[in-house]
């Protein structure tokens, strides 16, 4: 039998190792070697964070011998923790309450690891190493004593000094203000939230393991967020609503135009955008069943007007050039009550930092999801709404622009124009033969000559055409021969089909009719698609040149657009570049995963801070070429040699070498009025 | 003639030389030699901080030839800057402006310094080196370019790095938020508020050079403030008000009472404390013409159960043992606006800290004045209110405790007692052969048996006796013979004056009589004045006893009490202990001008908070021996070997042994009671 005095214990997946007298807890060996276990409680068998798993027999295929017992048998505190709680799985102790007897292998699950990697449930998956700035004590004070007259805030420090070495800590006032009661009703033990290790922001009466945090992305339509669990990065609730501002008017500029004529409207602004925030804010704290006040961390991400007016700064300046942003900077550490949110009184807010006038901290936040700088391939990241924001690089330059892209690609500005909602045509065909369409409507599982449809879609109707329905028909057009690469309806065709029709000096697509309307695609609303697309395309190409390149070697489409549409129609429409068709994705809602990110990772927002530093932003309103290239985007693309790859997948229409110079001789005209 | 391209300069009182081109601004040159001149306008001939004086001659001392021209004729921007603030003194210069000719040895006037000395104009002289939080800084910012998008912050805190020095600086959001107006109102020059060398805190259009704070002593009964010009160290404007909270308790143990009952009454007095401070602000500033936008720090002394009030502290723990104070650390950079402030909303607010459930900041503002803890020389700081503070030691030790005196020494709890006002009688003598009085009454220049008396007092009449005068009496009344040194009324003597009259089984003594009243000092009066001085006394000797000595250097006085009574008076009756009387003086409000100290100089706050620290608390509620020297301190001291110092001055009552033996008699009945 082999008698020690001490124990040789080997933890993984670390491999840290050390040899501890036999009844030395186990959680006290991994703090000795430096081996990360998460604890809340402080080693009193109350928070469950500790659990370990006893590996038994690795150490014989090292030549050690057999032992009767490695561990101490599970103890009270083990017994009382799992009626409370439930049994802990078989094998699995809580490392506080278990001492070595003897020689071990003990394996630190994830979830027992402060600093582990977390994997993201949704379709982006991707690794976060949580790294919270907001974490959680508990901690046993001593009662004060009239002999040894020290505060109950010195007491407090130095037992935080005691138990986990938290020295130095500033303290909240209202930490203060609350200490001496939380103290008394706690039976001189609290959980205290310490933020950023250097300052107590929140006490609590007893042990408290439950801390949250909110990630918000404040767009000009919708205000996102998503409810965390700080100490896991579970996300546990999430929701959006539409921004009340758009009261004061659809798009962003029109909202600076309204402060413009209205000084000092921004405080009204500000508090609705707030309140919305508040009420989201509640919904999820209600839909989780999780209290207001342990929400002690937010994360706000917006583009630079939205970021703005959120922390109370006029963004007037932004309505006009140079565009001059208040600050670039992060916004760090502001007090929730400063913005009057309802989460905790001493919750702190982060603002990721805004990069230029026109590319704001929804920006920074789809950077730091998609992180373009740290790998050697060239990544073009684009958030298409009124604007486009645009990010090209690779992990030794990155570039941002803002292109004026306008509503069209949101459905506005374009006559049969909608929302994506139900009834909304989403998904269109036109067979080149009879220049009949076939659509899918949102709401409906089936395509419109499918049996069943005029069922289906009777509740609402067909009710207009969506942003993704609006590039899927005019990218149809064009392959069904109905539009020219300049985009001109081909009024000759009104005789082989009834679908086009004049309308005054123009023609018409007739795409639904039913007894209550018609829903045509005018001469205009392909106009105004090819203004959007050719902005868009033309911010890219600046980019592009700027940056020396030719191609991409990924694109990255976010936001609900990039959801949407089919990666396909945007190629042919040419609102990208030519890219392998699989290397054209979408990024989901990367600006609010970016503040997800942001609210998990104190490392995340130094990085983002720095890497933002670095980004060379491209000004399109002054660029000269900006036009250059905008004007040459305006045609559809028809020449194959230009778009190789897009050619492997679709035929395009053939061109005769006359259409050719058409379209060449149009792009001169209109050179010529800019 | 001496012909240099390098002029050699002096500058004094620092000493420092060095050789620069000609051609070299004076405040150029003193900067590159480290020697302290203020600016605030950053060189710019605005703000007039940076005066220097030309001493020609004192070269040729040293052997140095002769030159025609040291420094370069009056500028026009020295001409315009005496236009808008008046001309210079002879021989005075703006250093920004002026520029080396030749050898120069410059002298820096006290004014123009940034860490001089600042000698205080009242009562106490006191120097201070003016290190104040917050400093103002003039900088012209560049204009933004779209095409070099940096922010305007960013661009304000570069301009700040290159003109100043100042790096890394953290930013207020409320400047944020201001900057872009301020900006631009002032043409791209603005002056910012720094505080504590890497905080923004302010910012306005164009050169502003007024910056203000408040040192508000926050007493039971009074309220007082100090506004102070934060870059001269100048008193503006000083004033005092009632604490509204006397509604809730005449004094300190009332007041916690009432909180006992009514949980949550803690949130009506704070806000009637921060309303008095409001008020007494919005006077100051009106009786100074300062804008409380200008006010941009502020510090706060007081009791522990005010200091907790003030900062939102429920003092309830204060109320019963052990008397747990919430904090013992300064209240450190709190925000104005977290204390609804009328000054700068980002106006910081310095709470100096308590030491002990019973000995509060006024206390650590007592001692940064008075600087026991800086001598060899033993002193004792005595602040009567209803509590007295107590501090004891020098810099080797520091004692400090607090004891239970009452209201008697501040007129309450006797029979004529009143508050210090016009009426009240102040000084007493008492002949010791006709036992007949002479008093002197507030708000009247003779003494009562002068010609005019009558006259002088008729229009507010004799209404009471106030704490001094009360003090005197008795002390009189021992040293008439008429009371015992146990303080009895010796009623035989109403044989031989009807000033002494029966009152049920004890004698008053008749001190004034007329129409409308008559003042009488009674048995009880002399119990209530017994019972305050022992406990003085009390706890003075518990911390020589712990200090181990039997004398003291100097005893300072403080608060009022200290500045009215006649501390001869004080000794005579036992109040302190034997000292030397000229070594007897009153500190004013030493607590008021610790907070004007901390508010003025940095140095001063980290210098009581590591003194605090240091403090030993004694608490006389547990004390077994302050009950003892209570017992003992009850009878007048008559013993003149115990008062060698005082019997120099004062011939004491011939004491019997029989006498003697009575009191000591009647110290061990009172004894066996306690």
């Amino acid at each position: 039998m082999y008698e020690a005095r001490e124990a040789l214990v080997v933890f993984t997946p670390s491999g840290r190792r050390g040899r501890f007298p036999v009844g030395t807890p186990v959680l006290e060996a991994a703090r000795a070697l430096g081996v990360d276990i998460d604890s809340v409680c402080g080693g009193r068998g109350l928070c469950g964070r500790c659990q370990v798993d006893l590996c038994e027999g690795h150490f014989a295929k090292h030549g050690v011998a057999s032992w009767p017992d490695h561990l101490t048998a599970k103890s009270d505190t083990e017994r009382a923790w799992e009626t409370r709680r439930g049994p802990l799985r078989a094998g699995r102790r809580l490392s506080c309450s278990t001492q070595l007897l003897g020689d071990a292998v003990i394996d630190v699950p994830a979830m027992s690891q402060v600093y582990r990697q977390v994997v993201r449930k949704r379709a982006e998956v991707l690794d976060i190493a949580l790294d919270p700035i907001v974490r959680l004590y508990y901690v046993a004070v001593p009662p004060p004593d009239m002999n040894v007259p020290a505060s109950d805030l010195r007491r407090l420090k130095e037992a935080l000094t005691r138990e986990w070495s938290l020295d130095g800590l500033e303290t909240d006032i209202r930490v203060i203000q609350q200490l001496q009661t939380a103290l008394r009703q706690g039976d001189w033990g609290v959980t205290v939230a310490v933020h950023d290790d250097r300052r107590l922001i929140g006490v609590w009466p007893g042990f408290q393991s439950q801390v949250y945090g909110m990630a918000v992305d404040v767009g000009s339509t919708t205000i996102a967020a998503h409810l965390c669990h700080l100490q896991t990065g579970e996300v546990v609730a999430s929701a959006g609503r539409m921004n009340p501002q758009i009261r004061y008017g659809e798009d962003l500029m029109s909202r600076v135009s309204y402060l413009m004529m209205n000084p000092g409207g921004e405080v009204a602004m500000t508090r609705s955008v707030r309140e919305a925030i508040n009420a989201l804010t509640l919904a999820l704290a209600d839909e989780a069943g999780v209290a207001v006040e342990t929400i002690l961390e937010a994360t706000v991400v917006g583009n630079p007007i939205m970021q703005s007016l959120v922390f109370g700064i006029d963004p007037v300046e932004l309505g006009g050039a140079p565009f001059a942003l208040a600050t670039d900077e992060a916004i760090d550490g502001l007090w929730a009550t400063e913005m009057d949110l309802v989460i905790h009184p001493n919750a702190r807010v982060y603002g990721l930092p805004c990069i230029a006038g026109h590319v704001g901290a929804d920006t920074s936040g789809m950077i730091l999801s998609e992180t373009p700088y740290l790998g050697e391939e060239l990544m073009l990241l684009v958030d298409v709404g009124t604007n486009a924001e645009i990010v090209l690089g690779n992990r030794h330059r990155l570039l941002a622009c803002s292109s004026p892209t306008g509503p069209a690609f949101e459905g506005a500005q374009i006559s049969g124009g909608q929302r994506a909602a139900a009834g909304a045509i989403e998904r269109v065909r036109i067979d080149p033969l009879t220049l009949e369409p076939r659509y899918r409507v949102i709401g409906c599982e089936q395509w419109s000559d499918e049996p069943g449809f005029a069922e289906a879609v009777a509740p609402h109707g067909v009710t207009g055409i969506c942003g993704s329905g609006i590039i899927e028909v005019v990218a149809e057009l064009y392959l069904a021969g109905i539009i020219t690469p300049e985009g001109v309806v081909q009024g000759g065709l009104a005789a082989r089909s009834e679908r086009i029709v004049a309308d005054g000096r123009t023609f018409s697509y007739v795409l639904h009719r039913d007894d209550s309307r018609t829903l045509a695609i005018t001469q205009n609303d392909i106009r105004a698609i090819q203004l959007a697309k050719a902005a868009l395309y033309a911010g890219i190409r600046l980019l592009m040149e700027q940056f020396g390149t030719q191609r991409v070697d990924h694109i990255r489409l976010a936001g609900a657009f990039g959801a949407h549409i089919d990666v396909k129609y945007a190629m042919i429409l040419g609102l990208i570049p030519d890219c392998d068709l699989e290397h054209v994705t979408s990024a989901g809602n990367a600006a609010g995963t970016g503040a997800r990110i942001a609210l998990l990772s104190r490392k995340a927002r130094r990085e983002i801070e720095e890497v933002v530093r670095r980004v060379e932003k491209v000004e399109t309103a002054t660029e000269p070429r900006f036009q250059q290239h905008f004007v040459d985007a305006m045609a559809i693309p028809h020449r194959h040699d230009l778009f190789p790859q897009l050619s492997a997948h679709v035929s395009l229409p053939a061109i005769t070498e006359e259409t050719d110079n058409a379209v060449r001789r149009g792009r001169r005209r209109r050179r010529q009025r800019v």
